[in-house]
């Protein structure tokens, strides 16, 4: 898709149901996320979204709890095609953020995919260093003033906004879609610095209007809406019924 | 409610997410209904669910697979306010259902409430036969036939319809929002019934307008939506960013 | 045990928790019940509490549901030494019981043990219908009204009173340790009915000294608490600090 | 395939493993059956066990635990493309089984469908009463004196012989792959009988090579294997390192 | 009730049992912990028995396994009021531990309460700071040396005892209920450390009469028991049927 | 059995089958090593698996995904006789590894043994720094070069080859068993280290023939084969059905 200089969106999942990521895997989304930091998915229930997702075409993400090896390389031997780890601050954390999902000789990631070689076949370790995508959250002002060279690490492959997190840092208000100009600078820079460093830029949003203007803008993936946020539309429903 | 003459209000359980259910139960709904019939929930999430419902105000429903006494027994000692029944045939079939949830010597449900003696005191068994809800569904031609005498199971509390499976079993084309008239027809014979009876009538849509038509016709439980309804909404999104 | 002229204790299990089980079933309880009907475990829970119970030489009960076949082959597959079914009301139901817990020619229970043929060898089949204990539970007017019947059902092993149900049947006031006289006078007709026809008994109960008192009395089998009893103890205790 | 004259081979699973399930579906089987009769896979675990296989193309069948509507019509609308039930005796067995699994007017089951309805399309209802493969096992000496009459029910498609229960219950010696004599003539009616109805035969193996001679014999579907079958290699295995 | 110059009791939950952890919920404790480092409960098991203790106005406390920023940010996400962190030596260890558990710019805890904010409401975030309380344990000789620097860590709450690893640190007999002169002298440390700090003081004991007495000595949060404890009195009433 | 000179064998478990995992450790294996790194196995299945093996003789083993404090002392606490850990590099490590399994004052391992007690008894924690093993895996070019001065870390037990990740690191064809000069040398250089600093010596295969080698030629604990593995010859069969 990249190739061919389209934008790729992306549904977020958060409500640990196999049965939900299996429906929004069936509604044509490029991909869909499976978030174990901010939401009550244990490793197990990941595992079993990313079987339901595989029964798509639709690419399926982990964003891991944390910058830690073992859920890194835990969730790409159970078949994620690419890894979001939240808070990448420094070089140091994205060398061990990478180094954590690339076999040697980029990184460390022990041999012995399980799920990942059903699907990716006998060539899944020659292959994997070049499959699966590794995504980069900038989400503190420490990580802004060193997201150049962050986006310099070998084998990195996107840096991904984490826009509620960036405000607080930057100590201005929180939005998902931002429209403060500080925090939007911050983004911008964001975006460019990936793409002067040849790498993909992804955008948080959930809002489709807005995650549509962040494509335009430039941005290669790009978060339109969340199936929580989906089913959030009821409560306006319910008051209705008051 | 009912005796302040307003109608309540549901949400249709379907995801089998207790992080979704308890989300739903938040947003202002009368009612919720755990489905265990045509959703994968199986007891041990449907009890999860009960549990994340009981942290607010909604009255949790739940509808059994089939009509079993071990499963009826078992979603009230789990502390459902209410229990839904598929497929209710006949007055036997009826006496069954309502057997299972009525205490001695209404019916034969067996002494050993869990959880449900936790929320409901020490009094809960003198007090269940009175405030448990019992819910069949008149779903089949067979069912219509019998519906007045139905009706007058004693303990029973409401006949609730299910269009779909009404308006197959009729031969007449199937829609969560009936517009068929020989369905429409049976809708309303079920509907005045329940109210001769001196029961509830229930109706299930996943259209929040016709629901409120369906209230206005005196239903005094209307389902208008599923979780998994708001979630279909994600198609027509995905689409748009192709 | 038995033929020694000793009477078996017994620790109810209604907490649904596996590690809760493992720790009973090292206290020296002859035997453990893992109770299905009125307490919040499943299939799931109960396999993996007969597993945990099978690290010691505790003999492992389940109460079933519900007088269901399919659930009663299930937990003797899994590995359960004996199965308790509620509300026997009639020889017919005893008959149903007895047959799923038993291989033809004695009943219809299906041939295909896992976990039971793991510690039973390979000569489980051949022994099961001599070595399975069939409890029936006894808590009815009607099961009292066909005792001597229902006793005398071939490849039954006990009658179980369950004093809850069995007294608000009868009309009279509920106790786990009934002292009122016509419940009493049931009790005792069960017991000795059970004798009477060559069989054992037993009996349930929250309160050691009363467990002591029915022991005395001759039953076979007597329940002297439960996991959620001894946890009931912090009520008093978390009072004391207010 | 059968239109093509061709066998089917089935892998049976009992070890209740996700991740097995998708592993042996990819090894070239023609269908996998999901034991819930004589293994521990609950609902929630067969139902995870259908996702993994759906991640292939393997036909994933069912063996539900009992002739229990609920459960067949629970593991059809989470996917299953065939349903095997035990210990069908009598043609009011049969019906009670198909009528399951069958929408109207063929059947009972009731509309639903939800997982099953993301592969099978918006037209799964009108089709499935086609495509939803039944299957009665045919495993008592009852059920062998009324093969012929249950062959006719409408709607079932193949008899699928329980060779140990069918041995033990015509009182012969119990073998997977059976050489009594009186057994096989069992076997052979069975076979015969189905043929001559107009449906499928089915017979239960778990050595590739009797599989291979009932495949040539004329059965259309035969389990070859079962992952346990598999693992009990180990035990050989093992011994010749002590 | 600090405030008004109470003391908190606290009920330990070790049985990952959600039903028991209900159950202790509602006997009226001020605060229960659930522990997730010496006690079979994973992360999915604590959301779930958070969500049990959510239906009353116990506070829930969580001790996380390890000072692991992740573990400790997703029991806070999933409504714990208050996270416990074992084995804090040194100032870094508690700036790690509170940095997790505090937003910018106290700390790093990373924006997306989920259940947190069902609870919370929409000003969670704003306020989470104040309300959720740190807890660190000192119970090494290392932590005890470094005691009073601890204490003075911006945003830490409470100093909490672990009797047994402080008691086997200093090369003391074991004991729940210390009445070792050089650990109660650690203890005494350990307590008026805290208040000097201006925080508050914590201590573990099962023995509810030892409990009183260190609440008479001054410590503001005392557990008094545990789930498991008082199943243990089964050993002796076992026994008694012996 | 070390002591008599023999070899102990050991069956790899990655299928995270609780009821698997039973059925190997009744095949008289020395030992089973339940896998967390390149499985499915998450805590709760480990936990549900070490209960699973405590019914036989069997020895438990588990390899923690990572070098994480909290993974080795919540597998020992559940029971575990040994643990392995992965990606073994340095002495630092090592010591970090060895310390979260031993007590003090050779660890910092927290006491709260909880099945660990039930098994072992009320000596466990005074006789745990003896009895557990603690089990290396070396399998780098790094942990190679540091191999001497890892084995002599106090309380380190045995040095374990990993020869996937041992042949990618020195840049040679991978092999689970090794026929590789240059890989080979430093299978035996890992052996002859661990050997010359009295500890022992271990060895993943999957080929008994293989692992028969191994033992000869000196390795104390040898893989032989896995779970997976066994169930792999299912696709030859599966090919043979074409």
């Amino acid at each position: 898709m990249w190739r061919a200089g389209k934008k790729a969106s992306n549904c977020w999942l958060s409500l640990a149901s196999v049965y939900g990521a299996e429906v929004v895997a069936h509604q044509g989304w490029d991909s869909v996320l499976i978030d174990m930091q901010h939401a009550p998915t244990d490793f197990a229930t990941a595992y079993a979204m990313l079987v339901a997702v595989s029964t798509t075409d639709t690419v399926p993400l982990v964003r891991v709890p944390w910058n830690e090896p073992d859920e890194i390389q835990r969730v790409l031997d159970a078949g994620a095609y690419g890894v979001m780890c939240p808070t990448i601050d420094t070089v140091e954390d994205a060398k061990r953020f990478v180094g954590a999902a690339r076999y040697h000789p980029l990184g460390y990631r022990s041999v012995g995919p399980n799920r990942a070689a059903l699907y990716g076949g006998a060539d899944y370790i020659s292959k994997a260093n070049e499959t699966i995508l590794t995504i980069a959250q900038i989400e503190t002002a420490k990580g802004l003033a060193n997201v150049e060279a962050i986006a310099k690490v070998p084998g990195l492959n996107m840096l991904f906004v984490g826009p509620s997190d960036l405000a607080l840092s930057l100590g201005r208000p929180m939005s998902p879609n931002p429209d403060d100009k500080v925090t939007l600078e911050a983004v911008d820079r964001i975006l460019h610095t990936a793409h002067a460093a040849g790498i993909y830029a992804g955008m948080f949003s959930l809002d489709p209007e807005y995650a549509r203007a962040m494509m335009k803008k430039g941005f290669d993936l790009v978060t339109c809406t969340a199936d929580i946020t989906m089913i959030g539309a009821g409560a306006k429903m319910a008051q209705s019924f008051k």
